[in-house]
């Protein structure tokens, strides 16, 4: 439990507590739910009372997106503090407990690399909130509101100074919407989720082999024949567009070709290299259909829908994939191959640069910027396209020095399971970037995280977002010598518990599934297995499946409610780490005893829920290993205990218990393998190494 | 936990488990999670599977709402077992698992007393859902929901043979969205859960004292003025009343006058009875203003207001209040003393029966039939209204006698905080209505349990209606002779967690709430207290303030937060009962001991979290309680176990102890005191007596 800041800042007034003290947190810099920490910031004495008569002033007049962002503010406000909404009001500036000024509105429609800066000051007596832009008094206000604590005297804030702006002007977060289908609600309580993470851009990936999203009303078949019914009207759209720009999010819709474009053929199979006809595909990977881009009336199809889409999507940037194109359709149509020869294409490269540049002139006709994936990359294209790498900070690093602007999205892909401490560590300059010009490294724009969308269905997608993307938000908004996992991981766990103020069901689903699973009402046995496993990691849940995967299979398993990152077994092996290296605090011992009798004995209690339940049979043996665990792990503490080396040959079976507990079952990871390998290793009076967890790298 | 219906039913082959079975619940019975319980109910052998090829065949052609009906259950079923959008499909009745058939369509517009019988027959090959109209097969569709259970080969359900109709044609859930107001989702997610229990009215009480919440075109002041901007918008309310439709639910508008109508004067002072201006009252309780049943501008008015309103809900019924005008105004207004005088209108009750008839007409004139509280019962109203009871079952007898129709609700008032329990035993055939003619019970409708909203918003009003609602809801559909409370509490805490797939928050913002009153992620001491307090009984709430109430109080406290009734003391009262009652299972000692050691030791664990948080300082006394009582407790079982009586002096203070503990504190009551007091009692020899709880019966 984390100690009142406000105990605290007595005697403090005004330290300073620059990011370098982060590396080496320190006690003042755990104890403000800041994410992403801001720039510099100064803790003063006393706090700010939030009560009942809260009030906004705006002395900037006339700026109605202003208005409706402290609006949306007084909103975000009462979700934190319980409070109604007779209470807290806007008001004169001179009665007002938070003074808002912005020097300009942003831009109508928003724009990349707008002034996101603020400076937020806040005393016992009033708060402060100056910025250059509309935008910028966003972000304060997100700031405002993590500050928001209770304390033994009621809500309210502490004095601080704050200072802040982004470092990169691209923060994004990629929801692919085409290999499942994801209502409006669920797309607006993530937008509230990025808001509050200051990310600026969702990236709509509204098209792919599995389903066609957006309503065309040039080209109707697109959503009629490609979708299965589950698409996005124009008004919806229309409806998330404000709604994002009503919390300084731009929205970057994805409509990706010539390839990952199955869904488009079912309605227009002339648009196709192949013949016909086609069906919404229902398998997971890369497949052959792709566009002809040798017929004029392909283009002719591209310019009227990219400008039916270009009027709907008011952003700047048109991202047009251009991934992943296998080729084969091409390679097996004689007309294609003849216009390559004629035209001097040596292969289906020069192929696919050929399309692009047909393609940008059309995006360009319509007054947007072209985005694609690195794939698209070609000194043909002009400058002002940018790149999305899903390569790495290398081939991010080529494009700047080229001259293109890019998008890291290598490193942040949320459906491999990876820990956040790994995303974290991912960095836009690092690597090849590194040594980029300062010209250069402005063309590095940001990232974004990425939710591709095989594996997860309305119910368990905020799951996967959050809260790990709130940690790659920080990396992109807060300096790069920001690195302190510790930190980033107490802040994290609040964060996560504050998000769910939103709606976002990162938690709240997790108790519903296991309860569905277990057909019951007590899942408390399900629980403690559900609390420690993890889904495999990287692409390996493709290979585990046991039938082929498909658009059609129900995501209601314990995999599909695990947590990508188990909080208890992080706890667990931070203990562990700290026990065996001899950091020994009172109480860490009964502490791990007390964890392990549990894991031990669970089995038994579990096996009741097992047995009734088709779903659960397959983590049995999960459950087993756990038991197993317990017990290997209870025993090294009393060889530890009693200052007995473990004997050799029991080392030696538990070893292999440990290499075996680690495999996955039922698509799982037994989390808590690795510190009780490390317990073993210690009873025995090895120096603890760790298990590698398989696919752990494969991102 | 429960075992699973299908290891009992093999060997049975359509066993009658008939209501009689039931008020001696055994195991068949207890097997089933469906509520309201079925009038007849025969259990098969077998069960049919539902996978993700499972579909439904129609044979009616041409019933949109039979179409529409069998899509919603679809999308339930996938909530319910975890299944996507692709999954399920209806289909040629020839290969459906599901056939569904009905007589008749229901009516366009759904009418009070319509058929809703179902019979339901489910084997092993298929299954079959025929009823006389649309409504009776939407009803049996959530029998067949409430029968899907995981099982050792995955979904299915078990084979049974279900004769089903309700008891009384009107079923109803009264949602009050003025005092608070209730977002749409509020209302919808509301209406899933009435769905789901067979309910078929949400009675919406539109306006009062201190709200106006419907738009009015004609009249636009009266949500302008009368709203703080929060009110429903036409298209809204059109959008609700569909909603509701397609789920077999009425909706009856309550737009309550001529008292209750403060907020409508704020817009139009010349309605009332005494001189302006009005503001929105804040406050609870019973208020002066009233409409001026002596103007002709009065009635003119309501006119077109209530033709409006008559053109925009499509429901036969019009409910105009007509509860407690205390008359003050009217006493005041010289004019209105003279025109009673020259009516020959000796009293206020005399005036009010006047400003009904004129009303009725109006409401009469407009095509609507006039529903009221019991105030409008007069004999010179026409005998076509129905009067809605909250002065109990004699009052809705006589109503009954003298030829109206008459609904209860006392009993059924959620905001009291009674026990499910106490709802389930209150039946509109009760006391002086038990002796009525076959012709006088037609008469008595049902019932609506009632949602008044002085304490409740948008974030705890799920928990005060759900599950209690569940358990009035059976009372009204099934038969009178289901009184067994074991039965309905075991199947009412499964249907609790059965509803949270409808997004319903009675379970999901309770730890959001804890975790907020305590600023801290880890909440468990803080969960322990509060899963065995409930908020205090009847009205006494608004006397224990200590601040005097309004609209504008935050409801974030741990009262707030707090189920109306709590799980686990009821669970730990009947464990000790059965202990002292001599009825000892192994382990049941065990447990007892396991609580009480868990409450003794719980104080010094949520100090921490009572001293920072302002919100939490109040709840103090209560967790000391807890502790005296879990230590009182152990004593208690310890002379048990020993053998020796307690000593008198002992016995004196604990239950004094006792006796103090169950005062209300905070506004919360500490429900696990009165078992506590029993195993005092028994300790010492004594035979265990119950310790009143305050207010308990208020109601």
């Amino acid at each position: 439990m984390r100690t009142i800041w406000s105990l605290l800042i007595i005697g403090f007034l005004f330290n300073a507590i620059q990011v370098p003290c982060f590396a080496a947190p320190n006690e003042e810099s755990h104890l403000l739910r800041l994410m992403p920490w801001p720039v510099s910031l100064k803790t003063g004495s006393g706090q700010l009372a939030i009560d009942t008569s809260f009030s906004v002033g705006i002395t900037t007049a006339g700026d109605t997106h202003l208005q409706k962002a402290v609006s949306i503010f007084l909103d975000d406000l009462r979700r934190h503090t319980g409070m109604l909404p007779l209470d807290f009001a806007i008001t004169d500036p001179a009665k007002a407990q938070l003074v808002v000024s912005s020097e300009r509105p942003s831009k109508l429609v928003q724009d990349v690399g707008e002034d996101e800066s603020y400076a937020l000051e806040i005393t016992s007596s009033g708060a402060t909130l100056n910025a250059p832009t509309t935008l910028g008094v966003m972000r304060g206000l997100q700031t405002f509101l993590q500050l928001v604590e209770i304390t033994p005297k009621g809500f309210a804030v502490p004095a601080v100074s704050i200072q802040d702006q982004p470092r990169f002007p691209w923060r994004g977060l990629l929801i692919d919407s085409s290999r499942h289908f994801f209502p409006v609600d669920v797309i607006k309580r993530n937008l509230d989720g990025m808001a509050a993470v200051k990310m600026n851009v969702l990236h709509w990936h509204l098209s792919d082999y599995q389903g066609f999203r957006v309503e065309s009303r040039r080209f109707p078949k697109l959503y009629e024949m490609g979708s299965d019914g589950l698409y996005y009207t124009q008004d919806q759209l229309r409806d998330v567009i404000e709604y994002a720009r009503d919390r300084g999010i731009r929205i970057v819709p994805e409509l990706d070709m010539p390839g990952h474009s199955t869904s488009w053929f079912v309605g227009y199979p002339d648009l196709a290299s192949g013949p016909g006809p086609y069906s919404i595909e229902r398998k997971w990977g890369v497949f052959d259909p792709a566009m002809d881009p040798t017929r004029e009336s392909t283009y002719k199809f591209l310019d009227g829908f990219v400008g039916e889409m270009a009027a709907l999507f008011p952003d700047q940037f048109f991202h047009i994939g251009g991934d992943e194109v296998n080729g084969k359709q091409w390679d097996a149509n004689p007309k294609i191959q003849g216009f390559m020869r004629s035209h001097g294409l040596k292969n289906n490269a020069d192929l696919q640069a050929y399309f692009n540049q047909r393609l940008q002139k059309i995006v360009a006709k319509h007054g947007k910027t072209m985005e694609g994936w690195d794939e698209i990359l070609r000194p043909d294209l002009p400058k002002n396209i940018v790149i999305q790498s899903w390569r790495g900070p290398q081939s991010l690093a080529d494009a700047a020095r080229q001259g293109y602007r890019g998008l890291l999205s290598s490193g942040y892909y949320l459906d491999l399971m990876s820990p956040a401490s790994q995303h974290y560590q991912v960095d836009p300059f690092a690597d090849g970037a590194a040594s980029l010009s300062d010209a250069e490294k402005r063309r590095v724009l940001g990232g974004e995280a990425c939710m591709w969308a095989e594996w997860v269905s309305p119910e368990n997608i905020d799951s996967r977002i959050w809260p790990r993307t709130a940690a790659i938000a920080e990396r992109l908004w807060s300096p790069q010598n920001l690195t302190d996992w510790s930190s980033m991981y107490e802040r994290l766990d609040e964060i996560s518990t504050w998000l769910d103020a939103y709606g976002l069901t990162h938690n709240a689903n997790y108790d519903l599934m296991l309860k569905r699973l277990a057909g019951s009402v007590d899942v408390s046995a399900l629980r403690i297995l559900a609390n420690v496993v993890e889904p495999v990691k990287g692409y390996s849940r493709e290979g585990l499946a046991t039938t082929e995967p498909s658009s059609r299979m129900p995501l209601n398993r314990l995999v599909d409610a695990a947590h990508p990152e188990s909080v208890e077994a992080r706890h667990f092996s931070a203990l562990v780490s700290a026990f065996v290296s001899g950091q020994i605090k009172p109480g860490t011992e009964a502490q791990l005893r007390a964890m392990l009798l549990q894991w031990r004995d669970n089995d038994g209690k579990l096996r009741p829920l097992i047995d009734k339940s088709a779903l659960l049979q397959e983590v049995a043996p999960l459950s087993q290993d756990l038991a197993s665990l317990g017990s290997a792990g209870l025993q090294a503490l009393d060889y530890l205990a009693s200052r007995d080396k473990a004997p050799e040959d029991w080392k030696t079976q538990q070893l292999s218990l440990a290499q075996q507990a680690i495999q996955p079952k039922a698509q799982l990871l037994l989390m808590v393998t690795d510190p009780v390998q490390k317990l073993i290793q210690a009873s025995a009076g090895e120096t603890p190494t760790d298990l590698p967890i398989p696919n752990k790298a494969a991102e």
